[in-house]
Order: C-alpha cells, then structure tokens, then sequence
C-alpha cells in the first residue's frame, strides 16, 4: 500500500533537497522540470518512459531519492531494468533504500546476479538482509508479492496503550490502519482497526478484544492468485500472511491484487491463442517470436492433422469439387461455437474456485446450447444450401455435418480448461489450438465421410 | 468498502436479535445453523447459493437483517433476484435498509420496475430517497459504482476539530480514513487522511493544511473501466467522485474496482469470440443461446463469403484435389497469428490509454512478428510437402501463400482492435469473429489463385 493511496500529490519534491548534489554545468540540469516535482509518482513514471535511456537517466539522478523511488516502482519492467543498469550504483542504491523493501526486491528479482549483487552490496546491512529475506520468496506466492511494514501489537496491550503505539510508528507504516494482535509466541491472533480501537474501552486488553475472532490469513506459499482471489471474496483491504507456525510475515493489500488479476486476465487472454502469458505491446519483437514460434508449430501440426482427414477424401473431392467449398464452414462455424463456450469456461475459472459437481453442469450447461444453436444453424444453413442448388442431399450432408461438430465443438469448449486443470496444467495455455485442431478435423471427418457415403 | 475490510469476522449474529420474531413452529427453525452466524458474509452467501430457493428465504428471513444485508451484498445477481421476489416486501425492505445506499441501489436496478416499487414504498422516505438519487446514475460510470457515506470536513475546521468529527461519525461511515475537504460552496479542494490529521499541529486550519494540494478526482459520468484505471494507475484506495461544478458526490472504492476489473476481462475475452459479455456459467441456457446465436449467424455469413471464394475456384479443386487438402491449413495457421496479435492488442487497451503513435507502433511490431514468423513457417511447411510430394512449385505456392496470409492476420489482429475504438465500437466485441474472416476469405483467395495461375 502506498502513501499515496488517498488521491494526493503534495509535492514532496519541494520538502527535500536533493539527494545528491548537482554537478556545476551539469547537462540534465534542465530536463527536471519544475512541473514533475509537483506530479504523482505514476505520472513521473509515465512521463520518464517517454524519454531516451539518457535523459532518464538523468531526471532519475537529479529526484529527490524518495520521489525517484516511487516512480521506479510504477515504471515498466523492461523501462526499468535499462535504467538501473545505466545508473550509478550508489544513487541506484540510495534509491532502493528508499523503496518499500517489498518493492525493493521485485526491482531486484528482474537484474541479472552481478548488477543485483553490486546493488546489494552498496545498502547498508539491515535493508540488504531485509530484502535479501523477502527475495527468497516465490514471486508468484504470497510470500513473493507481501509488504512487511505493517503494525504488530501485542495482545497483552490495552486498546490505549495500542493507540499510542500506533501514534509512534504512523510515520513509518505504509498502512497504519490495521494492525496485527500476536500472541507470545507471535502467532498472529487477531486484526484489528483503527476504528476498532477508538470504538473500544481504553483499558481493554487485545487479547480480550480478539478473543472472539476467526481471524482469515493465507500461507506465505499460497499461489498469488489464489490470494486474489479470496481479497476480491471477503472485500478486504489487506490479507495477512503467516507461516506454518501461524506467525504473521506481512500483508498483500489491495494495490497489489489489482496488478495480479490484471495480469491473471492478461495471461489467461494470451495463453488461450499461444502467445507469451507477459507479453505486451513493449515486449521486444524478437522475444515475442521466440515464444509464440512454438505454440505455432503445434497448430501447424494440428492443422496438417486436420489436413491428413481431408487427404483420405481426396477422391471424393476430386468428384464433387463442392464439398471443398462448404467443408470450411462446417469446420469454421464449430470453432466459433466451441471458442464460446471456452471463453466462458476460462473466464468462470479465473473468478471462481468451481467444484466437480458444477463443472459438470457447467460443460452440459454448453452441451445444451451447442445442440440448440447446433439445430437452428443445421436447418438454416441446410435450407439456404437446398434452395440454392437444389441438392436435398448435401444439403442433408451440411446440416447433419454441421449440427455435430457445433455440438462437439460446445462439448470440447467447456471441457478442455477443466481437463487441462485436472491434468495439473494451465486451463488457458493453448486451449484454443487445441480446440481447433478437434473442430476441424471432426468437422471434416464428419462432413467428407458422410458425403462419401450417401452422395458419392 | 466494507466494515470486514480488516479481515475480521467476528460473528455478528450473536450481537443482534433477529429482526423478526420467529413463529412457533415455522418450518425454517432448524435451517439457520449456528455455524452461519459466525461466518464472513461471503461465506454466508456462498453457502445461501447452494441451498433450494424455499430454503435461501428461510435463511434469509432468519437471520439478523444487517448479517442478512451484507450477505444479499455477495450473491450473484440470478440468485438475488429471485430471492427477492419470493421474500415478504417489508423483510426485504429491512435488509434493504441495513445495506449501503450504493449497494442498495444495485440490487434494485436489477428487479422489474413493479417490485422495485414496492420495496421502495416499504423504506422509510429518507433512505428511499437516497437510494432513487443513486438509481438515477448510469449504472456503468463512476456514479453508477460510487459509495455516498464518506467523511466531509468544512475547510474552516482545525485538524483537532476534524478528528473530533471523524469519532463522532466513525460508526456511520464505511471507511473513515479518508476525509474530503470543501470549500464554503462545497467544492472538493483536498483529501486527508487519518495519519495526516494526527501528524498536524491541531491548531492548523484544514484549508491551510491541504493549500498545496492538486487533487485528483473523477466526474460522475466517467467510464467506470476509465475509473478503475486510474485507481489502478495511482495506487488510490478510494477515488472522489465529483459533479460539474467540482461539489464531491461520493468514492469509488478499491472492492468496487475488483469487480470492475474482472467484469473488464470477462467482457473482452467473452466478447472477442460473440459470447454474451455478462454470461457466467450460472446464467440461464437459453438467455446465453439467445445472446450468442446473433454472432453466430454473422460468422456464418463471413464464413458464406470465404465459402465463395473457394466456389471461384471450383474448377481447379476439381482438376487438382490436393489444394483442399492444403488450403484449410493456411488459413487455419494465419488465424491463429492474428489471434495472438488480437489478444495482445486486446489486453493492452484493457490496462492502458494507448496513444495513436504507440497505436501504430504496436501494430507495426505485430506485423514484424507476423513477417517473421510467416517466413519461418513457410521455409518449414514448403520443404515438408517438397520432400513428401516432390511437386516444388505446389510446395512454394504453398509457402508463399501462407507467409502473406501469416503477415496480413497479424496486421489485422492488431488493427482490429484500433479500428473498432475509433469507429466507437468496442475494441473486443466479435473482433476474433472479423480477424477469421479475413484470414479465411485472403488465405483461400492468395493460395488457390496462385495455384490456378501457377500450377493449372
């Protein structure tokens, strides 16, 4: 949680001097605009993407330290990684120090070992050791996305006693609001609100206050979406963090969850066609290629597989030179139909934690309406098709054909990510191929060998 | 924001005595377990999900109207609605009484007009009143979303003044840590938190104490996507909402942006294939056939039109079967580029405002991708059919025709979106439906016209 989180800029460039003295003729001495020191740190960050390596640079060194450490955590990663490449180790330093420690560590995570050791090396022991600490987490668990500066007070405190303590460490918390009860042992046994405090009688003690409390805490190795998940569940504005033991680590607040189901969605988009799950439009082309290059050998596989159904027909195509031109629509309509009920699968899985009973009624949920749209399309499509050329056959042929596949289609849709969870994988990645590659080479076995049969 | 936002549950239920006396004998006595009644609203609700109808409005109606209120918050609107329709209107007014006024309002767009009078009509005029005020928003700006019970300080009070007031009102208002400050006129001209007050020197008046402050807020007819961005972008817990004239209406709170934020993802991933952009897997199967088959029946048109490209070609098809076998695998595989360039663009409107020089940057690193890997893959498939069929020149219409349809699907993947945003259309909606039409119709046109021209 940030200092900035109640909509305010103050300015602080204004109250600090500085925090390095600014060489005489120093040639970025222009580029610090007086309107920046009065700017939120994410329209800093913003405004720094939009210059060379070189300028930003600059403006980064001539910031105050706290201000440059607020717009180096809102900057892209790719942004930032050049930059801290490009600076000074003790200014880079002298900025880290600044930074919460949780955000200290994601910036670090993304250097390479030698920058990162150098960087370390230059804070002073207990930042160092404090980072170090919490870059051992799995960034994708809990542990790897928690904040540590949070209020802990002990249950043997009075709820006056609790407001002064509070009072005394509000200038170093990011989020005094809430504030931990731990027992002797510092197992986290209850939490606590500001509001709560005030509304309570001064010489309660907080084991007394708590007592009653169901206290919901996640463990630090939890899946970070996971703990989304439940945030956006119980509404809540910060989850505690505990250890098998129970004792308290720190918080993920709610700034954070609004990054991971960002993220979540983005992955879950990208993954389904084969991109790379972090790719934006700043990746660098080459990286995007080099990630998306294999999900589209494996569609080409899928596709010559496809392919090889209608090489069995060959013949029959050879005959009636039609059958080429409707094939595709069979196979194109399925997809559709099965891309429909995929989405609203992966959709349903990344909002909602689904158990079997309602997968199931979930997939015939899609049957159902794979079949109904299945009918309605078939009749239309067979009757347009009779009425054109007069072939009550193939048309027959189409609509049957048809009605199959946007059934299968459905079915494959709803079932693929739920087949794909259980198999421990992504229920996204590359759902989509592989939905394609079965509505397209049922959709042809389908069509061509019932032609075959009845029309040939 | 809600009161359990510090991830308390302190088993309400055994505070408060049901708001209605319980009949003797009434049926519904042995469903309210005592479980509930020390469980988090959402888990109330997520229980009161899984029970019949006839069971949710005994347990509704059973359990202390303001546990009752915060768990009608939480459930999905299908199970809401009819959950209303079947309680008596005055239960249902008294648990409407005990939600926010925001809340309230929301639950009641959702039922018909002549049940949303009667509840009305059963509240007291006061709450009625606020709760019509909050109707007459478009339920899709910030407005719509926002929450009205915020602290508001007069610029003239002292900081000591101001904290007094905050602990007078610190039980009526869902989150007293932020305080807004207004001018004689009502006009927003800063925000306070808790912590700022209790740091400043109590004689300080509050007009003094945020002079320097740029605030940043948002209009009550803004977007709420364009909201939850800007919330996202600052770090902001809560987001003041203000009218024309600068008068503060109300927040938009973090929880509110959750919602927003996963609605935003469904939307698009949901939209892109056709689906109705609300659908969950709960909703009706007929409501979800009804909304898709429309798109169902465009993809079938576009899919008609590539179908009479192929038609052009009859001749050759019949001549050279081979070329059907190929000709869905070029098209296939173009598809499949330009979804992954549509996905990307996609999200990246999602998260960001996107300028038209990053718009074309973006499009342009989709086609560098789309070029090289078109080359790649066709350098690959061209030596695979080479060496199974000997016929190089089928081979390089082959390559040549998948390398152009390769690059046209990533421009148009990531054109698409852009084109749609102009024209004010939805960037996501049916764009995945346009991009196979395209890869479709080009793909069967580039290759079965280079094979007529160049193998027949």
């Amino acid at each position: 949680m940030k200092d900035e989180e109640s909509g305010i800029s103050e300015g602080r460039g204004r109250r600090h001097a500085p925090h390095e003295d600014m060489p005489a003729g120093d040639p970025c001495a222009g580029l610090v605009d007086t309107d920046t020191e009065y700017a939120h740190p994410a329209d800093v960050a913003e405004h720094i993407e939009n210059l060379s390596l070189e300028k930003q640079v600059c403006v980064l060194r001539n910031l105050p330290a706290e201000d440059a450490a607020e717009a180096l955590a809102e900057l892209d990663e790719h942004v930032r990684v050049d930059l801290l490449e490009n600076l000074d180790a003790d200014v880079a330093a002298q900025i880290l120090a600044e930074m919460s420690p949780d955000d200290a560590a994601d910036v670090l995570d993304e250097l390479d070992e030698d920058h990162r050791d150098v960087l370390l090396n230059n804070l002073d022991t207990e930042d160092a050791d404090e980072i170090r600490h919490l870059m051992a987490f799995d960034p994708d668990t809990a542990g790897g996305v928690m904040n540590t500066e949070i209020v802990i007070l002990d249950e043997q405190l009075t709820a006056d006693q609790a407001i002064l303590q509070i009072r005394r460490e509000i200038e170093d918390k990011e989020n005094p609001y809430y504030a931990y009860v731990v027992d002797i042992d510092d197992r986290l046994i209850g939490v606590l609100s500001l509001r709560d405090l005030l509304l309570s009688r001064p010489g309660v003690r907080l084991r007394d206050e708590v007592g009653n409390q169901n206290v919901i805490s996640v463990l630090f190795d939890q899946d970070k979406e996971e703990v989304a998940h439940l945030l956006g569940h119980y509404n809540f504005m910060a989850m505690p963090v505990v250890d098998y033991e129970g004792r308290i680590l720190g918080v993920v607040t709610y700034d954070d969850i609004f990054d991971i189901i960002q993220e979540e969605a983005s992955e879950d988009m990208l993954g389904m066609v084969g991109a790379a799950q972090d790719e934006t439009v700043d990746t660098p082309w080459f990286e995007s290629l080099v990630k998306r290059l294999p999900w589209l050998v494996v569609n080409m596989l899928n596709s010559a597989l496809s392919a090889s159904v209608v090489y069995m027909f060959e013949g029959s195509i050879a005959q009636m030179a039609i059958l080429a031109v409707l094939m595709p629509m069979v196979a194109n309509q399925a997809g559709n139909t099965g891309q429909q009920a995929l989405a609203v699968m992966i959709r349903q899985l990344a909002v909602d934690r689904f158990d079997s009973r309602k997968s199931w009624r979930a997939v015939a949920r899609e049957g159902k309406i794979g079949l109904a749209s299945g009918v309605i399309m078939a009749v239309l499509v067979c009757a347009v098709i009779w009425a054109i050329s007069g072939k009550g056959a193939l048309a027959a042929v189409m609509g049957l054909a048809l009605l199959c596949d946007m059934l299968l289609g459905a079915v494959a849709g709803g079932s693929i990510p739920l087949i794909f969870r259980a198999l421990g994988r992504d229920p996204a990645q590359a759902s989509s191929i592989f939905l394609t590659a079965i509505t397209d080479g049922a959709g042809f076995f389908i069509f061509l060998g019932l032609a075959s049969l009845l029309l040939l």
